[in-house]
């Protein structure tokens, strides 16, 4: 542990944030899930979407953009579909909604799937695969952004990062991908910037287009680089048009014409092996035996292969046991946020 | 034009494939569909996965590895999902029927899926999308391959490069992702070291484990890159575990046993908007804002910004009017297959 980390207990965490939301107009019950969402990015290794995103998004809900009274409103209606209005309301709150009505849909008629527009950021994409995979089902959710990274060939920042999750379960819960269309996400070009570091593979564009490790020159333009190149351009495309298209919601272009990234489009989908005739017991034995084939893999020398989410179920049973890492002075702002509030 | 190419119809094509076709033991209705879905690769730009590989594809059913007789039986049902034995068919009429059946499912009850296993390689993935498309739908599909690309860190091919398509209707028909999994296909390696030139970017590794864009170091380990590196990596994965596990066929490294790649692992999911209340006008015509925006994006010198499926709509038109481009040697090995039959 660094000198300027400590370790805060997970339930420490929620509490704090609890006490934060109620005091920013969140219900008791609509607090207690957003703080359980914020802390379980932080539990599970992911900060960025975890508590050093809180504040940023108490100042999104003191400002107006997040409403935390908002009821998502359901506009149309089948036995596998539903459109859902996120009223503006707290992002993750309506994603954790979306995939809900998702899973409950599939438990009943095998597939279950939502469209969800009019919302906001859902924090940790990861958490709505992980979600899916602890009610036993195979999730597949993503959302558009607005524009941060350029198309392949473009030299403007036109398409989303919109990040994107798979996940199926296994015999130790699961396995959950949860990836940006970006090669690199901005707060890790941040970080290795504020360290004077280059990023160990190219990362984005210069002001030539010609691609570059160097951090600086690529968050001057906006200039990420699309993972894969024009592949990853070409995924972020499609599900900027899936997400928009079938919620009935805001394309990134049109995202990207407010102030701040808000009204954005998701896309949840579900399915449930038990009732599409599958034997759930031989169904997570069989997906043990493609990660167990997976982990059998030679290596290059130093390396190791992982399944996507292992890292994350390692530091969820570290953290639970021994506190959650935090930075320093980034809990003890939050702490004062508290203080200011109560 | 080269020396060595000539253009044949599209029509003399599909006459060419019936013949070949009949003589090796394809019923009339099915060798036409089978001729279509060929030739349709060759018309849109990608003869590796038409005219270019149908003397393999006529070896694995003359090695009976393709049994052009056999019909795909359903083993599950639901009014949205159904799960089919593919019976070792030809891949792509297995293919086309299950999309087929996702359409019309989602014709019906808004969403369609078809789990498939059992079944052979269906060549040219986006043909796929193509008929989600025509059909009016969103498509999503994907199959599993034998393992032919390392894991992130990994030193021996363990993942399949896994085609993935999504596909969108437009105004000018649709937007089109058809992509493998990994950066390069080996075809195209192969054509790189025949003219003894690297591929543009990184492809692969060496045997030391150090990316490369050299085809021969690549091919000689079978050891190409994913595509985003770790991202292609854990989607590869992903797609196989959904595939495999969701038909109830073979995963990636059961396949990778058999000595030619077949009982391979399908999934199709198919959205009818209309269905999903929506209006297909206004969706047609915002997705066309979506591409509209793209193509507006200012770019680096000398580059373009295209949609995945532009270049297919554009050879598809070209190539119908002036006829298909074609190695003159594949074409007339192929002529004397259609010969040495009749």
């Amino acid at each position: 542990m660094e000198v300027n980390e400590l370790r805060i207990t997970f339930q420490k965490m929620i509490e704090t944030f609890v006490s934060i939301l109620e005091q920013n107009g969140f219900s008791p019950s609509k607090a207690a899930l957003c703080a359980d969402l914020f802390a379980k990015s932080s539990l599970d290794g992911v900060p960025s979407h975890g508590l050093n995103r809180f504040p940023e998004f108490i100042r999104l809900v003191k400002e107006g953009y997040v409403n935390p009274l908002a009821e998502p409103v359901r506009e149309f209606a089948l036995p596998v579909f539903e459109r859902w209005n996120g009223n503006l309301g707290p992002g993750m709150l309506d994603a954790h909604f979306a995939m809900e009505k998702a899973i409950a849909m599939a438990k009943l008629s095998g597939i279950g799937c939502v469209g969800l527009y009019n919302t906001n950021h859902w924090m940790r994409a990861g958490n709505y695969g992980w979600q899916a995979v602890e009610a036993g089902c195979v999730g597949i959710c993503f959302t558009n952004t607005l524009p941060n990274m350029p198309a392949w060939g473009g030299s403007e920042p036109k398409l989303g990062n919109n990040p994107l999750v798979l996940a199926v379960p296994t015999g130790n819960l699961g396995v959950v991908l949860d990836m940006a269309m970006s090669q690199y996400s901005y707060g890790k070009m941040a970080t290795y910037l504020r360290r004077g570091e280059d990023l160990p593979f190219d990362a984005g564009f210069d002001a030539d287009g010609q691609l570059t490790k160097s951090p600086g020159e690529i968050l001057a333009g906006n200039l990420a680089l699309p993972f894969g190149m024009w592949k990853g351009s070409g995924l972020s495309l499609m599900l900027n048009m899936v997400s928009s298209l079938i919620s009935g919601g805001k394309a990134t272009h049109e995202i990207g014409r407010e102030k701040e990234e808000h009204a954005i489009s998701q896309f949840f989908l579900c399915l449930d092996p038990g009732k599409l005739g599958l034997d759930m017991g031989l169904f997570r034995e069989r997906a043990d035996e493609i990660l167990e084939d997976l982990a059998n893999s030679k290596v290059f020398e130093e390396k190791e292969v992982h399944f996507p989410g292992e890292q994350s179920l390692r530091n969820r049973k570290e953290n639970f046991a021994n506190g959650i890492p935090v930075e320093k002075e980034i809990w003890e702002s939050v702490l004062r946020m508290a203080k200011e509030t109560s």
